[in-house]
């Protein structure tokens, strides 16, 4: 092979590596670059609402309870009682498990295996609030994510979350829960809040790694992960 | 008295109200003059730190120990073992309390009476990170504290807790504790990340609120309230 054929064929394999990203950028919130995003998004009505009650999952199984308990006390719905903190209450991991939550799946089972999308969206139906289920599989597609999220994420009296798989956000670990908080237009990136803040921090994804990331199959639930649109009534 | 003369001594009155608000203004973070403040605030390098790890206190009489995890957190200081979220691990209202901090007040006593400003200090820095104590009493005052708290706050590696009377904030309650996250100057206030989030929500406080609601007496430690710089060493 010739010298020449030689650059020819680096520079083609440098082409394609560059169009496909082995895996992918995501942006942690502390960096400079995300103070950017955060200054130029446009939708982001519940942004400090969500950061007012942001918090750790208790347990590596809960990220679905923590990210309920957040986007429920982040709409101001009405908590059951939470007796360490009486008269005053808030939604935290274990309050979260009404009567009627623990008929749909009792801590002991969430602990083994955590939560499906549509064992989540049902859990949090039940203290009054609606909740859209969006698999991230036909008909939905990238661009149906980004303008239902979008307009969502610009809506005071609604929240989105996600249930994805961790590998096409390029970060280590498996199936998760988090609620999103921001959507900003230019970067086209969404703002991740991490539930698992022990591990990692919240991070601003491009909305095609999130969708990737929704788009993969979970294999309790035999379906496609995806997204929540929760609203207060 | 005369029509006239009545109406001058209710222009004198309203006037002296006007000067001296009966209460203190505070602006809730989700408000959107709150949002202004921030945007313009130059002294907020611990801020996206500190909303990572921000979160509620466990119990009533907890706002120190909570307030010390989210900073030693947002600071990167090695924690003791967290057993849930094993091999993370991150501090928690519960593993804060190693030997030495037992030593210093077991939470018995904390459930009971909360922590002052001088034992709480005095936990911190059993984590090897440095802990300077300021009373709010002379030769402290306002002009030092505004100008060692906003230099602190636009430091990466230091971190501000208060020490404080509800009462002066105009908010309802008695001593409490709380990290400060950002300091602007155009407004002279100072954000303040309240930990009894189920109660109040963070907030933007001006300097001379802040200072008054320190400079109040701690009748546990026979001194006045203040404020708490941490730094990585």
């Amino acid at each position: 092979m010739s010298i020449r054929l030689c650059f020819a064929v680096l520079f083609a394999v440098s082409a394609l590596l560059a169009r496909a990203p082995a895996f992918a950028e995501v942006i942690p919130i502390d960096d400079p670059a995300a103070e950017k995003l955060f200054a130029e998004a446009q939708a982001k009505a519940g942004f400090w609402k969500l950061m007012h009650f942001y918090e750790s999952q208790n347990d590596q199984t809960y990220c679905g309870v923590a990210s309920a308990a957040i986007i429920l006390n982040s709409l101001e719905v009405d908590s059951p009682p939470a007796p360490a903190i009486y008269p005053f209450r808030k939604f935290d991991q274990s309050n979260f498990f009404s009567e009627a939550v623990l008929a749909i799946k009792p801590p002991k089972y969430v602990h083994l295996s955590g939560l499906t999308l549509e064992e989540l969206a049902g859990m949090i139906r039940t203290y009054g609030v609606t909740v859209d289920v969006h698999h991230a599989a036909p008909p939905m597609d990238l661009d149906g994510f980004r303008a239902i999220a979008g307009a969502a994420l610009a809506d005071p009296k609604a929240r989105v979350e996600i249930n994805y798989h961790r590998k096409a956000l390029g970060q280590d670990g498996a199936g998760h829960h988090s609620p999103l908080a921001a959507y900003d237009a230019v970067s086209d990136r969404f703002l991740v809040l991490d539930v698992a803040r022990y591990k990692l921090p919240p991070v601003w994804a491009s909305a095609a790694d999130v969708w990737a990331s929704m788009a993969t199959e979970d294999s309790d639930a035999k379906a496609n992960r995806g997204f929540l649109v929760i609203r207060r009534k």
